[in-house]
């Protein structure tokens, strides 16, 4: 159960409005990278995990948090989007102005009426399918590894796409968090493994015995790159612990494949 | 540029046609986490590589080999289908059909005539946002070590939905695919580091002065589940070696947010 | 800024797992009128509402009780799906089990591991489109009593497709805040009005003396129902207190629309 | 069966043109809100109506003219763009030029040789889940008020972002058409309510006593914001007539979720 | 402008309803291929076709006959879902029962309430990216052919998939439209040669001397199937009337890709 | 299975960068006809082929050769990227910098780096939608001519959008594989007729007696558009030299419609 208090986790306030940032800030806000997808897939996470303790609790906690991010992003692009304006300007004496009008997005205004949106900086709306709780808590950690640093590329990126110290303070204690909680999957996903719980190759649980010995470690060479096989990925122990990597071209074993005709009320053409 | 031979990879011939599982052998080729998003992202981020050498050239291999698993689950989920049945059986003598007609995908009859196509197994399309390459190559490292963990325990699940020697052995290869995969993502990771290219937090470059110390290693706590600070993640030494992690109750740090009444010409509500 | 506690807002604990239903289920989760749309559509309209006082603060608390909602629904179908059969049964004695085999989604197993995911009921992601926050609270409050009757028309639907008690008692859990969402909504509608913040036509401020009379109370008649004007739409008092309903059959008042060439760089077929 | 006539509802004839502008007014076409919504939405609503007369014939009525202002502004973008510019303006004199380079959309032109299309002022095509038939007519005539409001909203928005009196004198049109929209599907409420086939709660023939009186008429606070309770929802008579509204802080009344563990086939997270 | 009158262009009356036909329906009405998309298509057409006449004239003419077919597919699946069950049948008596309640959409009752709506036979919402419009008619009349061919073997295929003669009479009407409407755009494409208008390769207009002759006629041989140069493709004279078809293995004739490192403050990884 | 190498087809080098045409080009890449789109959809069709030989060869030969097609685009936008400025420019010297700024697509910066994805001109994702495979050849080769139409078209649109002769290059190339790969569906199309595999109307094995005749050969004439019955597709010989055209009013032939009411506990309005 979830409640709410008016005050914001951290400041958000502009210096300036400014109508093409705004547009830029909903990649943070509603973008595949974005707040809305750390904060439900945490607690979609959560919610589905089946396991009971400190993982499922720490899960609805993060995610609880990640709402109040999607908060201030939002509360910040209002500010920015103050005095967006509607028409293009017609005198030549500020191109800031001219590329500010065509950079901004026609929906903040036409449909919000000055307002944020769970969309990405293209207008693109956000997705459901951003969304992976999988069931499998070391998968799903290492996807949360991955979505705190893109998170934190993108606003770091940010960082250097404007001049108004409020938006940059905000950004500051994004990128912020975003380290910490790089840190905080990376030690998940150490614990999981002092636990016992999961390993890697993932599903662990998955008999080995089923895999073929011969495809398991061997880097296959499909492109002619002739560096790849200098990587360690090509040769010495394997991080599993169960052998050398070794590389090979790419061979076919399979056969040519030849498909029985169809059912002809499928009218596929046939002879 | 690509060049294409005809034998497959690996064999991919069922024992018997499975209308039913035909449509849940979607989800590991146009699903999210399917081959299709791997082949599309690994290239991608081969395509968009900008430091020549080992890392891009071993992207452009994986990225192929990909292609060829596309094929592969392509020409199963053909013969799987070689007999759909048009209608819903109306004898009442065998279960098995009339679930396996009640699960079935219409549009793999309807629409491809009996053939796979590069949709999930709820037959929503695959989408290019699925692929992500950031030009960052440990941020997408992790990434693509995810995308192995959620195919190989999508693989892995769907091994237990069939009794199909022949699609048993393809799943058996592709799982095995999976486990190498993830040792290759590992690895790069550790030799990305090793190379001095990149690091955690990611992105490394961006000035850690930026960053407000009081949020940087602290668990926040904004759920009351009491184990969520039982975990390495609460206390301890953090893996970035810049010191311990604390943990402390959600707090507020920003203003109650009020916003300017917004231009009247946006008729938005205001007094 | 958000804080989560462990006990639900209510019990979601159903007597036995049902495959079928959690399918069903996913549609008041993630579907357009589901419990995702109104916790994020309430929230943005709060966060996004310039005027301060009552109007906002109640779009923060309804908002967050959404969530609550969103919540059991995903525990409810988490444990919906303790047993779903990850083949079609094979005996012929029990049809029931066959089409729920039929009827489930297999994404719930093979990509969540037996849980829900914010999607609708046919597996198609919930989207940003569905959420709407206008800036005019008149247009958003209209929405509003929408959402919840629509909601609650889904939910009641469900409640006969279930023998269920302990999904019963869910719905009615939800049918019940559904009744009551609707009543608030038209309190607040009224409230605007009173209050003399937002009128009908919305937008109110628009000047009427813009519009074309003789369009502003017609009702045009472009099929031939003949039943279409004995509505109170076609005759008598407008509500708008500003002249009476009248209709007319549907009328050329334009153009016959001819083109200019387009540009020849732009090869459209022109002589 | 519909018939088509080739001049147009109302006259469309842009005075110049103007490709920032032939962008924004996507909007009302192919937007969620848009004129293709509108249209697709009342037809489907006819034809799906179960209850023969007046309420069918309208909806019929209504939704055919709706695609007549389809066409309409289908044929004034189409004129918008007979000049767009296919290159950024090098020379520096005009900085009108240079915003409505930056602001038009590029597939206007490369895709649709300078026309319109069923897509919304950022390029997002139309879904057909922006359509709602849902067969309640007191749910749905609701959710046309709602469409008719948004509607008038934003073309009353985009009056203001053009200076372009052909365009101008459209949107006049099209803002007195959803001005009588508007108290059409008001007028439509009251007489279903008069008729006596659907009321409020909606749907109201869902039996009451299934309801848990003490959360019928308590507005729940879910934020800690103090003003949300001096609203019509928290006090006084409701407008069911059964009772008065209460408010009362959100508590919890449902167990603390614990999940079984899953299938270990699933390859859930379980000790 | 369009007008409307009661009557269908052709009988839709079912002998029974048919849930699981209801939801297979669906994919004429609401898919890639299907009505909604050829109306579309066609009226876009015409709206945007710059040349007055014959061409513009018959675009609206089959646009508008399309409307007629969706109402009738529409009003047909309606009847389809007279009695679509709610719950699964537990029963063992009737197989045909349960793959039915297996197949069924569960939208289509629980937000349509037993009706159509403008999605895929999986319930993916029609999207207005179906629609191409491209101003070039040499081009969309080829597209018009396939949409027409396209439509008739979905339909076909449907035509085996029921035992209903009332949904088998309206199968054969539309039918028989997609055979008319194929030589009507194959007629179309001959008389804009004749005319002079269009020709091929499309677009015509486009400056032949700006293309590399080595490539324009060569069939390139990307994959080792020996077959394909059997065709016509690949020998003999090519239908442009400009030269003879050759066929070679592929080559590369660019360069190796060697991109710049990118800006610093966008954090790709680099040296 | 699939091979790379690491040389281009064709050279892919800009004289320039350019961040406003990187959007634009995305188009050809990711948009409904770009060469995903192609790629795609002729490997889907070259798989899913059961009629052994040249055709199904040069399927895969062609679909092969496209991927090397979304490669030198790729590559090509990469460059065209080098140097997207990160803030509008605050001078006013240029404003051909502050319409490119305008024009440029913030996720190609803060989401990739700096580099291409599979999305259109305006950010849209890439859609397994856009791929058609129906199994019927006659069918996809015309749609396949369309896509060689449709892309044409688009490139040579893309040509007078750009003054860099490095880009002006590869468009030209790709302008000419676009002009023999419609020469090689059109020369394809008649060697399907010429190996009596298909004919049209497709599918030709549909049985014409299941046709109504007097449906089969008439234009009908829903819109009032005078010169419609000028083509050939009203009068003359019908290309199936089955009969002749000819052109009727369009007339109503079935019922009005009269749905019965529906299943009470779906709570439509009903009497
Ligand atoms: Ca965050
Ligand atoms: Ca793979
Ligand atoms: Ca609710
Ligand atoms: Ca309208
Ligand atoms: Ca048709
Ligand atoms: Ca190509």
């Amino acid at each position: 159960m979830f409640t709410h208090q008016k005050p914001l986790q951290f400041t958000a306030r502009p210096d300036a409005p400014d109508p093409a940032f705004a547009r830029r800030f909903q990649e943070v806000l509603g973008g595949k990278w974005g707040e809305m997808t750390v904060a439900m897939q945490y607690l979609y996470q959560g919610w589905n995990c089946r396991l009971p303790g400190k993982y499922k609790d720490m899960l609805m906690s993060i995610g609880t948090e990640e709402l109040s991010h999607v908060e201030m992003i939002t509360t910040m692009i209002d500010q920015l989007l103050d005095k967006a304006p509607p028409m293009a300007p017609d005198d030549t004496t500020g191109s800031t102005q001219a590329s500010e009008f065509g950079q901004q997005n026609p929906q903040q205004t036409i449909v919000n009426g000055g307002g944020a949106y769970p969309h990405d900086s293209n207008g693109v709306p956000w997705s459901g399918a951003f969304v992976t709780a999988s069931g499998n808590l070391m998968a799903d950690f290492h996807l949360n590894v991955t979505a705190e640093m893109q998170g934190r590329l993108q606003v770091a990126r940010l960082f250097h796409m404007t001049d108004d110290q409020g938006v940059k303070d905000l950004i500051r204690f994004l990128v912020t968090r975003d380290h910490m909680h790089q840190m905080q999957w990376l030690s998940a996903i150490e614990e999981l493994k002092a636990d016992g719980l999961d390993g890697v190759p993932t599903p662990e649980a998955f008999p080995l015995e089923e895999e073929f010995d011969e495809f398991s470690h061997t880097f296959i060479q499909a492109s002619d790159g002739e560096a790849a096989t200098e990587g360690s990925w090509a040769s010495g122990p394997a991080p599993d612990g169960r052998g050398d990597f070794r590389s090979a071209l790419i061979e076919a074993h399979g056969q040519i494949p030849e498909l029985a005709p169809g059912d002809p009320r499928l009218y596929g053409t046939q002879e």
